[in-house]
Order: structure tokens, then sequence, then C-alpha cells
């Protein structure tokens, strides 16, 4: 055999000068950061200019660091990373556009921002060269893409299944533990800082898929559009699934999930699903984040931390500053360098649908019905259905309707259609 | 103020180049690796020679592969990386350093050759710039070295706490799970194919002493010799112990632990320790792994995986491989960018101690006893102890004494010794 010539395998440059760093928004992950930096000199990164829209707020740090002109950060040339920490996503992605396009490297927590511009971002970092890094944008302390990025490669990653949203698992956890109300419970999650005072965000799992979209893109290669994602939040959840819950000893929890189907595409969605008691994620409590990756080659993994909160948040920040340090970029290898995979709906799952009112069943939707029951208020049917049906939301996502994912939803062969039980709702 | 010069943020080359092989042992972990990197021609990574023992093994793969050569791998100036996964440690050790000097990237799983000469491996790296990886060689599937090397900076990592040893862990779930006694669970063990047939090295917590050594330097900056480090397995466990356990809904588990102290130092050991419910390792079951970061920033993180077995072992070489596609090496930061953190006994910890016989409390040691209770065979005393008091391995390791540390075991503020009680063990 002719000997091929192979690449030597080059070590880095270390980079022993120190970082300088313009910061975009200060609030408590921005002020988290701040701090942390000037305590651990070790990370040789300095902030140098922080970019407020209000600067008459009293801040913990020089008033000489503080300015309301954008551009001052993004032409200062001494200046190579800019990390963007602020609410507006279309303020946002400007901010990251031009830093990138003037050379410096960018980190952002900015999952609203990345999800919705994703195919613009990966081209400008195409173009650039530049790296930007968002390791905070999902499950935030939880090196969750990097991991995906690096450690899971594309034809050898079963599934995603995570926790995402830190607000909406703190209601679930306390509805269950303590049997309270979700609006109960909602209230004590802003009252605990974990849910903002407009919450509809969270709610409504627009976070969570926000989040699922760019886990899409790191786990399979896959750009979409988080809002043509099925998704939906707990916002639909009743008293009555919560006390059917508990019957079974299952936990509600909201679960962003991505799985790969025996055809090789993606199924992929949020929505609410039945936990049991011997499932990973049912230890993910209050406003933690866990994420179980399943490899067809190391079976499941499950990573679990803090995916809420200006700490957990700065946390992975620095992180990302950290391996900024070796040059480090995203390469989105199951994009570029592996044959992206694609979303499918052609899949069955089993769910769990209550209604108000008895006679709002839609039997016909679904393939089988397996279990039944209603009350003077409630009417609530388990049964299998076609995934594609839930794209069209008109049915599932009307008031006083709740759906609910069984545990292991995905069902592999579907029986036909058990005309009985059928006629016997026809007649119901 | 004058801007200072700031190093621009470089992107990386991609190697689009296939990596060529050199592959040491052929074993469970060797054949998954090869059968994989065969079905997935994405990882642009090819086998082309592999080194033996015993030509005259039937293998699944071509003839013409092997040889018994060491040097026709390590003076292949085609292959760019070895990958080392023999037994025999120092036979492993002499491939590595060859290899490295050679100027060939070297990945390896082997965890006793790598944590006994940790000091001798990383002067070579100094020396040559050649990455060497290791990912396999704590927690197997875990990603934990790359994630404590790049994620956990060493002024804000709080202490790590970890099952890292799959054998150990599976007798002690089917011990308390089903109430055999820890030799049936032994043999359980090695018809699952989780201990070895001479399980010693496992059972007297050799293998996660090695694993302790390797993560305190990726953690802490910390190099140790491991057979310096207090260390125990699960060999002394009496069933007694396991009864107390069950009566305190507690575990039993192997746990490796490496902990900041208040002084800046770090407490290390491996000892069985009692683990209670709500407690995140609680949840590590069977041959599973499961490691506890806790951060000052990110509060605790838990990674959990399969630790044991060819596959998981070979998929944490496969990311290994995937690193070096992208240049990847250990920088060992908390070793050579920051000041390394210091080994320290000077603390107290509560532990539990049981004995064979009446007589044998060494009563004088113990700064506080709290608890004590005997009956016709067996004695045992919880009480708080300075750290210390182990380094003298004669009392604790006798044979017929068992010692398991308690829930949080590391005592802050010790209260003044109790002379009553003393007193009353005095007379007992």
């Amino acid at each position: 055999m002719q000997p091929e010539k192979a690449p030597q395998i080059m070590p880095q440059n270390k980079q022993q000068t120190t970082n300088r760093i313009g910061l975009f928004g200060f609030g408590t992950v921005g002020e988290s950061l701040y701090k942390v930096l000037g305590e651990t000199p070790s990370l040789k990164t300095k902030i140098v200019r922080i970019a407020i829209r209000h600067p008459e707020k009293k801040r913990s740090a020089p008033a000489s660091l503080f300015t309301v002109d954008a551009d001052l950060l993004l032409q200062d040339e001494s200046i190579n990373i800019i990390i963007e920490l602020i609410d507006d996503a279309d303020a946002a992605f400007e901010i990251v556009r031009k830093a990138l396009r003037a050379g410096k490297a960018v980190v952002s927590a900015n999952k609203k921002m990345i999800a919705s511009h994703l195919e613009e971002l990966l081209q400008i970092q195409q173009e650039t060269g530049t790296p930007f890094l968002y390791e905070a944008a999902a499950c935030a302390s939880i090196p969750v893409i990097r991991n995906l990025e690096e450690y899971y490669d594309n034809d050898l990653l079963q599934g995603i299944q995570g926790i995402v949203n830190g607000s909406t698992n703190y209601i679930l956890s306390r509805v269950s533990r303590e049997g309270i109300s979700f609006d109960e419970a909602l209230i004590a999650a802003q009252l605990a800082g974990f849910a903002e005072s407009d919450p509809s965000l969270d709610i409504n799992g627009i976070d969570a898929v926000n989040k699922l979209s760019i886990l899409l893109t790191h786990a399979y290669g896959i750009v979409s559009n988080p809002s043509s994602l099925v998704h939906t939040g707990i916002q639909a959840l009743h008293e009555k699934d919560a006390v059917v819950a508990k019957e079974k000893r299952w936990e509600i929890k909201l679960v962003a999930t991505a799985r790969k189907l025996p055809s090789g595409k993606v199924a992929a969605w949020v929505l609410p699903q039945f936990i049991p008691q011997d499932h990973l994620l049912h230890a993910v409590r209050d406003e933690y984040n866990g994420v179980i990756i399943e490899s067809g080659f190391s079976d499941e993994q499950f990573f679990y931390g803090k995916g809420a909160g200006g700490v957990a948040t700065a946390s992975a920040v620095l992180s990302d500053l950290s391996a900024l340090r070796y040059g480090y970029r995203y390469e989105y290898k199951k994009r570029y360098h592996q044959e992206p995979s694609q979303l499918s709906h052609d899949f069955f799952i089993r769910v769990y649908v209550s209604f108000d009112g008895l006679f709002q069943v839609p039997h016909e939707l679904f393939d089988r019905i397996e279990e039944w029951s209603s009350n003077d208020q409630r009417c609530a049917v388990t049964g299998i259905i076609h995934f594609s049906k839930l794209l069209d939301q008109q049915w599932w996502k009307r008031p006083g309707t709740s759906l609910i994912l069984h545990p292991d939803p995905i069902v592999a062969h579907v029986p036909s259609r058990t005309s009985t039980l059928e006629r016997d709702l026809a007649f119901a």
C-alpha cells in the first residue's frame, strides 16, 4: 500500500496577551460577568467598555466604562471580543453582525436572536471566519452546545430530550410537589425571580422552541424556523391533568425533543410530556435544566445544571471566553462536514388530550383510541395519532384543550384501527 | 486611555484530509472503534495498521492490517495519530512516549498508565507540543476531562464528586436493591461483564483513585501519585453496613471527591460514602458513572453516563479523534496558566466505622463520637475525626474494619471533645 500523506496534528498557539472586551448590556448577567472577570485575573480578560441604553441608572462599575454609543465599542480596534447580553433581539442581531464583520469574536446569550437569525448568522460566519459562540443560549450553565458539536457525530446521535426552560419547570415542580394550582405556581415563580414579569415567552414554550432550534443545528445540522416546529408550553395544562399525572405517579414536564426516526430523518417538538419516576428527566426539579443525549455508541448521557439566572448564564459566557483563548469556533460539523439531517412529520405518537366539555373529542383524528374518561367538566382521551395532525393547531391549541405526550411517545407500529372502541366513541 | 494592542481571535484551519491511524490493541474497545470508524466515513479517519500481541487469534478485521511489530506503526510517516488501547501500563507508556516524540498525536484510554506517569507525560507534551488526549480514561463516555479543562476555572471550582467506577457501583446497586450479599453481587457483576476476572483493581478502589488523580490535574492543576491519595474500595464493606444504610434510606456508594477547603487548598479522597435519596449521586445506578461539578458561579452540574464497557470507552476515544481534527490539545490551564492548587489533609470529617468485635474502637483517634452501637458480632461508631488520621491506614484498613463517610462529610466546626461520651466509651 502506498503511504498517503496525512496532516500533522498541530498544537495551538497559546494566547498570552489579554483579551479586551466590549460588553453590550449590564443586567444581571453582565454585572455577574464583570464581577467575576475582575476577581479572576487568571482569565486574562478585561472589560474595557460597556454599552448601555439607560445612562441614568446607578451601576456597580466605574462610570468611565459606560457609553450609550455602540460604535465606540464596534469601532474600537483595541477591542477583540464583543459580548452581547441585551434583551432586544433585533438590536442584538445588528450588533453581532457588525462585530463579526469588523473581525471581532462575539459571545452571545440571546437565544431568541440566534434562533430567529440562524441562517444569516451562519452565512456571516462563513464569510468572515470570525468565531461566534453562544453556549449560554441553551440550558445556560450546561455545556450542551459544545458537547453536541464535538462529541456526538450525526450518524451516531439517536436523540436529545431536554428540559430547557427553568421557569416552566419551576412551575410544574411546585404543582406536582405541593398540589397548588398552575396560577399559584406561576406567581411563586415570579416572586422567586424565575419568571419574567411578562412570562408568556416561557409559558407558551417559545423560549424552549428557540433553544430546540439552536440544538437542532448543532445536533443534526438542521436550520429551522422555530415557529415552524410543533410546540406549545404549559399555558393550557388543566388541574385535572395534574391529578391524572399524580394518580400514575408521573410528573408533567415540558420537554424539547429531537429524535432520529428509522428513516434517518429527525422528529422534533416541544410539548408537555408525562415523565415516570425512573426517567432521568424526573429528577430535574425546580429551575434546573437537564438534557439526555442518546447515542448509538454510548447509550444515554445526562447533563444537569442550572438553566436560568444571571450567574448560570454568566458561567456559560465565561466558558465561551475561555474557549476563544484557544481559537475555538463552532465548525457546524453536522451541516458542513456531514450530510445534514432533515425534519420529518411522518410518524405516530401516543398522546393524552383533555377537553372542556364532553363532545369535543376529535376522534376522527386518532388512529387508535386506547383510553377514554370523562366527568361533568372534563373529558380525556389517550390514543395514537399521526404527528402531522399536530401541524393543524386549531384543534389541540384551542382554549380548554391540553395535549400531553405519553412517556416514550413515538409509536413504532400502529395496529389497525380498533373499530369497537371507535364505534363506542361515536355513540358516546 | 491608550488602546492596548489585543490579539485577533483567529479561526482554525479545518483539516479536510483523512486522518490515518495506527491502533495498538484490538480488544472490545479497539474492535468497537474499528467497526464505527468503518461505518462512519464522515469522520474522515481510517485505521491503517493495528498492532497486537497474539497474531494467532481470530479477528474481525482484514489480516493484512495486523502486525506484532510496534515500530511498523511508530515509524510509519503516513500515520499521524496513534490510539493506544492495550492493558499493560508500562508497555503503553513506552508506546505513547515514542509516538509523541515522533510527532504523532496520541489518544489513550489507559487510566493506570496515565495516572502513574502523569509527570513524565506532562513533560513530554511540554517538549514536543504534540497533542495527547485521553477522555476515555475517566468516566468513559462522560466528557468530564475536557469540560473540567475548558469550563471550570480553578478559582471558581468548588469541588467534584463522582462515581467513577462502574463495577463497584454495579455491585453496590445490586446489594442495595436486592439485599444480596457483596460476594453474590460481585459474581453477578462478573457474569454481566462489568468486573474483570481479577476484579481487585476495581474492588480495592485503585481504578477509582487513578481516575481521581487524572481529574485532579484537570480540575486543579494538581499532579499527585495516586497511591498517596487516601483511598479504599468496597472490599471491606460488611453486610451490617448495608443494613445500617437501608435503615436510614441511604445507599452506600464509592465516591471520588476533590473539594476546595476554606484555606484554598484541596481535599481529595476515594472512600465509600452514605448517599441520601435527594443526592444527585443517588440516581447513579448499576454500571453507570456520574460526576457532580460544583462551581461558585453555576452551582451544581451533573454529568451522567456509562462509565464502563467497550462502546462507552470507544465513544470517548471517538470524541478525542474528533477534537484532534480541529487541533485541540489539553492546555493544562490550571497547572500552567494559573496557580495550581495544593492538596491538604488539614480538615475534619464525619465517618462511620464498623468493627468485628467489641473492643476494637480506637476512640482516642476521634475528636467527637456521636453515635455508638454494638451487638454480639459487630460494633459501629459515628464520629468526627481529623482527616490526617486516615494517613495511617493500619487501623481503618485492617481486616474486619470498614469506614464509610457520612453524607456531606467535611465538618466546618468541631465542638470541643465531649468528655461524657468518651468516658462512657472508656468504660464500655
